[in-house]
Order: C-alpha cells, then sequence, then structure tokens
C-alpha cells in the first residue's frame, strides 16, 4: 500500500492454473527478460530458472522484460531440475532436434490443447526450455512426458530463446484470449438496414438512368445490378448510406 | 557462382505466392533485423520497407537477422506507402488499438487464412507494420483492406516490432509448413503388436502369480488389469518390450 502509481496484474490472471515456465541454465539475462515478457503478454505469470549462469536477480533480465518481471510474481530459482518440477505432473519440453526418445512430438497449437485439458484435469504442467545454445540435453528431455517441436521453415528455423517462449506461450494465450476470428467495429453506427441500402440505391439508380448513364437499354439491368453489387460487398453502415447520398448530392448540384 | 559455400534459401520459397511483409518508417535497425528473422524463419522471404529513419543498408539490421537478410532477396526500399503497395491487391494492417475506421478486425489465425485463400485466387498481398512507438497512423491504416489485431493479455499487450512480424508470420507459417499434430517418432523399432505386448504381459502375470504378488484371489483379475492398463498406456515399442523382458529376468534372477 505505498503511494505509487505502479500497475499491478488482475489476481484472477496469476491465480487461474496454468502452465509454469521453465527456463534450465539460462545465460543472458537479455533471454530471460524476454522470455518473461513474451510470457506476461501470453497470460502466464509462474516463471521458474533453473541454475541461471549470471545467477539472481539479473538486472539486464529486468530492463529486458519490459517491466513484465516487475509485475509477475518472484521468479523461482532451482538448482536442478528435478527441484523444479517437484509438484509438476505434466511436463512439455520444447526442443528443435529430434531425439532419440520415444515420446509425443507436439506442435505448439496442439500442446496448447493438451495443457489446457491437462489444466481442467487438475494437473500442474511445466514447458521446459533449454539454454541458448545447446538447448535441453537428453537428461534433461527424459523429465518431460511430450516434446514441442515448432515447425518453421526447414531452410532458417533458428529461434532464440524469447522467439521460442513466445511462439509456445502465443499459442496458450489463443486459448485463453479468444477473440472472434473477425469482427466489423462500427462505432456509433450500424450496418445499414435493407430500406436505407434500397433508398440510397435507388435514388442512385434513378439520378443515373436521368443522367442518360445507362446508353443501351437491354443492358441497363446487368450494369444495374453490378453496381448494386460493388456497393453491396463493401456492406455500409446507416452512416456512410447518409455519406453516400451527401456525396451523391454533391455531384449532382455540380452539374 | 563463387566458391563460397554460402548456403541458399530453395527457390521454390523464394518464387511461392507469397504476402510482402512492408515496415512503415521503422526506427531502429535492430528491428528492421528481427523483423527479416522471424519473416524468414515463418517462410516469408519479401520485405519492403518504407522510409527507414536511418536509411538502407543498415548494419544492425544485418547483425540481428541472423544471417536472413543475406539470404533473402534484397529489401525493396520505398519513399512512401503508396508506392509500396502499387502492385497489392489486398492489404492488411497491423495495429494493436482499435482505429476510428470501419474495417474488418481479424485474428493473425484467421489473416492467415484469409491470405492464404487471397493468394490462392491470384492475388498479390501485404501486411503492413507500423513504427515502434506510434504503429501505424490512420492515413496508414487507411490504405489497408481488413485489420490484423493480435489477442493477448490485456494487462501486458505491448509487443516489439520483431515480436509483433514474428507472431504474425507464424501463423503463416502453421499453413505452410503444416505438421501433424502429434507424432510418436520411434526410430529404428516399432510399436509393439498385440502379441508382443501379450506375451510379455502374460510372463510378467505368470512371474507375479509365481511371487505371491496376488495375495487375495478375488482381488486377482482388477489388479492384473490395472497394471496391464500401466503398461498399455506407455504404448511400448518391440524394442522396449524386449527391454521390459530383460528388465524382468534381472529381477526375478536377482531373488
Amino acid at each position: 500500500m505505498t503511494g505509487t502509481n505502479r500497475k499491478s496484474l488482475d489476481p484472477a490472471l496469476v491465480n487461474a492454473p496454468q502452465p509454469v515456465i521453465v527456463l534450465v541454465n539460462p545465460q543472458m539475462g537479455e533471454n530471460i527478460g524476454a522470455a518473461a515478457r513474451a510470457m506476461l503478454n501470453c497470460g502466464l505469470c509462474h516463471l521458474r530458472i533453473v541454475n541461471p549462469r549470471d545467477g539472481w536477480p539479473n538486472e539486464r533480465a529486468n530492463a529486458m522484460s519490459s517491466g513484465a518481471l516487475e509485475l509477475m510474481p518472484p521468479v523461482e530459482v532451482f538448482e536442478n531440475l528435478a527441484d523444479a518440477l517437484a509438484d509438476c505432473q505434466t511436463v512439455y519440453a520444447t526442443t528443435a532436434r529430434p531425439r532419440d526418445l520415444v515420446k509425443p512430438v507436439l506442435t505448439p497449437r496442439f500442446a496448447a490443447e493438451d495443457m489446457a485439458s491437462a489444466t481442467q484435469n487438475g494437473e500442474k504442467t511445466a514447458i521446459l526450455f533449454g539454454a541458448e545454445r545447446a538447448g535441453l540435453s537428453n537428461d534433461e528431455v527424459a523429465f518431460a512426458h511430450k516434446i514441442i517441436t515448432i515447425p518453421l521453415n526447414p531452410g532458417f528455423s533458428s529461434l532464440n530463446l524469447g522467439q521460442s517462449v513466445l511462439l509456445v506461450t502465443y499459442e496458450w494465450s489463443q486459448i485463453v484470449f479468444k477473440a472472434a476470428e473477425e469482427t466489423l467495429p462500427t462505432g456509433k453506427s450500424e450496418i445499414a438496414t435493407g430500406d436505407e441500402f434500397e433508398n440510397f440505391f435507388t435514388r442512385l439508380d434513378q439520378e443515373l438512368t436521368n443522367a442518360r448513364f445507362y446508353r443501351v437499354d437491354e443492358m441497363k439491368d446487368i450494369i444495374s445490378r453490378n453496381i448494386k453489387s460493388l456497393f453491396q460487398r463493401a456492406k455500409p453502415t446507416n452512416q456512410e448510406i447518409n455519406t453516400l447520398h451527401g456525396v451523391l448530392t454533391a455531384l449532382i448540384s455540380k452539374k
């Protein structure tokens, strides 16, 4: 309860069942910060770090996180992976290259659905990311139940740690912050009714007839319908219909 | 035809119909480089830049692109957005905040499907990204047919330019580099047949009976089925069944 105006996270988001992100042996603070930023962008608040090369806390991580590390609950630091996973029930390991281990390999999208199901089943889940250069060792991958591999351009697939965390957690975010595929925001106006649209189009059609736009009688219906189609495709709002009436009035009066 | 061993892109990827990425008034070379890297990770090869603050080419962009800019066809630089879009037929503008413009707003996922359809229709498409701080101006958004907004944590949604490009182009990549949702790579072995599995389980069951593991006769069937279920869930390969036979032999002989 200080007097600061510091932003804070929605407690519902912090407390919601969710995967924990586990960075194993991360080297550069910048990458830890970028990972934290990506996590919080995607609604994940719980970061664990195993054996960070430069210790913890890390100034560079704070700077790179754009405030995410300040907003999130404190990062938990562990000496080894077994301790970091002690309370976890389903563990996903992110790897770019195939391993000689018989474990299911999931796309990030399917993994997010899988985690959402596990989470709804009351399981605590974790997603592992390896160190910058070599990724997870086979011993570390062996802690996981499933593997996540991001299918990218096979000719240029290398991602940095922050980007990997962003893509995997993005898939989680698209379940949690699901938005309508397509919306048409119309502000204070509404899509014009059939009546409003017909009123405008009948007037336009009449003015075009008056102006002898339809030169060949047999073609009139076809051309008229084509013009109507163009305006239909735009699906104007009632305010836009008013604007079009004004446009028409202005053009006529100029003659 | 120099003697260098330089990696090169698959010409099929370079020439495939695909959206062009247009960065409008980008400021930092690092962000242009990160955008290029993200694009190429996701299989997009054509980058256009409108009015870059620090001119072009840009050393920092090259360094940050991890080689992407060297591999991609040369970046095209334009003085204004109209020129950059002169040959484009469907234009998507990426914006984080709502605009007072009546345009369809799409999720990145739906936008990727929409672009794929437009591309199959033979249309040239473009995706616009604005400058680092302010994003696209309303005048710039007005060039677009549709808007892309990434639904993220409303309490912490700010992305940098490279991250925005990564998420939007990732959705394109998941159409182009579509992978099976879940696979189980088994190397040289195969999932055990019913016969192989039953042979092992019958042997285990017999050894457990010999060892008087099933103390209560009425419970034997239930407990036996539960143990079988556990091994079934693991879905062992034929090699793993051999390993399990070895484990069993070792444990028996120890007695």
